[in-house]
């Protein structure tokens, strides 16, 4: 199929996805942004390569989705809500017309769901894999945005939802398994479309100490934050919250419980309060409908010690998983 | 080579280019920017590839530094002051730590030399060539931004500097030619490294309605401020300033006039203004030492004419250059 030039792919397709305050209709050089009065502007970005961050096979609206959704999760990390987003596509000679509508489609549902608009980007073509970066922008109120590196001893530590899921799930989507249907499906959607936790981030300011979300693994991001904070940690892993499907697929060796927390994908806030707010954040969660569950401790030292149900240290063989 | 993981690149050679306030030490999911009160942020992203937008011998230091200069260009053209920038770098397997090295020695020093720091990105591993997107972030008064929708019947046409050096210096990297080394060396530079506008940009504010900086070449990038602001234009071919070394290049057959008027990676400003503000745009250019010159009219209509020194239509093969 042949393939539409730049700028027909941007008024066609890409400009829809716009607005006139910020992306000016995708027709000039910069995007603008102010951010409400008393709040400061937040960005994050990732990139995405295919057969690195993504299955060869993955459908286009997917792809979209995923790039969106990993970087509305560093934003809702800072405490902060976000606003719209830059889309840097580099596309092999090889797509075509169809995959591209198919990746704008999901972008579009992604957009209604998350409240963001496509402000600028860029278009290239490359001879390597299909390359994607998003950057995300968003506000916070000023001097509240949540960091790594606020964490202090005798704080809380929570997670959102559940961990493990996705780790699990690009397992099973890698390999067979006599895992029921339905707990595969789930996983592997867990790791195809990762759901960042926009509605919990804003509500932790004032709230959390120090926050990031799960992308290297449970136990590495902790480790993020210890280092940080100059701060030590410990986590119960009887209290790390694991969903129905995964204890089906750890009790199938689908992947080991170890493996769970280091996996990584998670796309979940791993958040530091101080006890005074144990209460408030149980409320959060019933709010939100999100759960939000203490999980350990952050200590004097340094590090990360996983314990067992009667206080015994679990050894990890590795802390996280690098995405390089 | 082995290579150093993204944690030690980070850590060892990115987060020196970072600073606190708004990279956070490269730490945190994302960074922070306040714009100065009464100014909007301003964002600009673009995309270069390996072996499509810079030749595959450019060194990793110009090759930094043009993907940085590439996006500054694009702030001034909005009339923004740049403060800080995203660096998403997609590295090959291949790829040694002295080439890195040298691409973030690159960054130094155009950091210094534009007043920018690194305010966050990504490093991944691709199995494509080396693909880099920098965002480019800064600020301008709010509601003066220049845009490409602003061009009014009757104003002046201007353009900063020389047109056509670097679609000449591309050539002249191609290939061999008669032409003296120094002016071919000249050439090439403008290729290798254009010259983003940075004083000039933001003193156009309240000056210029329209402007855009020439990338795509100076016909086509006209048509663009024509088509968006729904006006037409016209060129005196004879008034496009030339630079000495490409008047040379010209007499020998590097390439011809309208190729260096269609060529594109010119980085000039290119923009609109009343006829009452000529002897400013004089001032201004001398006060800032960069040639700021009149080369055609916004006229009724559409599209772009060129027009030879009788007032005679030369018609152009094709408008510009596309970088898809």
């Amino acid at each position: 199929m042949s393939r539409r030039g730049e700028f027909d792919l941007i008024a066609q397709s890409l400009a829809p996805l716009s607005n006139t305050a910020n992306g000016l209709g995708l027709t000039d050089d910069a995007a603008l942004f102010d951010p409400t009065p008393g709040h400061t502007a937040v960005m994050s970005t990732d990139t995405l390569v295919a057969n690195v961050h993504f299955l060869p096979d993955t459908a286009p609206a997917d792809v979209a989705r995923k790039a969106l959704r990993v970087n509305l999760s560093d934003i809702a990390a800072m405490g902060a809500v976000a606003r719209g987003y830059l889309l840097n596509l580099a596309l092999p000679e090889t797509v075509t017309d169809a995959r591209v509508d198919a990746f704008v489609t999901g972008l579009a549902a992604d957009q209604q769901a998350f409240g963001v608009t496509l402000w600028g980007g860029d278009t290239v073509r490359t001879s390597g894999p299909l390359t994607l970066s998003v950057t995300a922008i968003g506000e916070v109120r000023t001097g509240r945005a949540l960091k790594r590196s606020g964490a202090q001893v005798g704080d809380q530590v929570y997670v959102t939802g559940t961990i493990g899921d996705a780790a699990a799930g690009l397992r099973l989507l890698s390999g067979s398994s006599s895992l029921a249907a339905s707990d595969a499906d789930f996983l592997a959607d867990r790791y195809r479309l990762p759901q960042p936790r926009s509605t919990v981030g804003p509500r932790l300011v004032g709230l959390a100490s120090a926050a990031l979300d799960v992308s290297d693994g449970l136990i590495a991001d902790l480790g993020h934050i210890c280092e940080t904070s100059s701060v030590g940690a410990t986590v119960r892993a009887a209290d790390v919250p694991l969903s129905a499907a995964l204890r089906a697929a750890i009790a199938r060796d689908v992947l080991s419980l170890p493996d769970a927390l280091t996996g990584g994908d998670d796309y979940e806030l791993l958040f530091c309060a101080p006890p005074a707010v144990h209460d408030v954040m149980k409320t959060l969660g019933a709010a939100l409908g999100v759960s939000i569950k203490a999980i350990g401790e952050i200590t004097q030292g340094g590090g990360v010690t996983l314990l067992d149900k009667n206080g015994g240290v679990i050894t990890l063989q590795r802390a996280g998983h690098t995405h390089f």
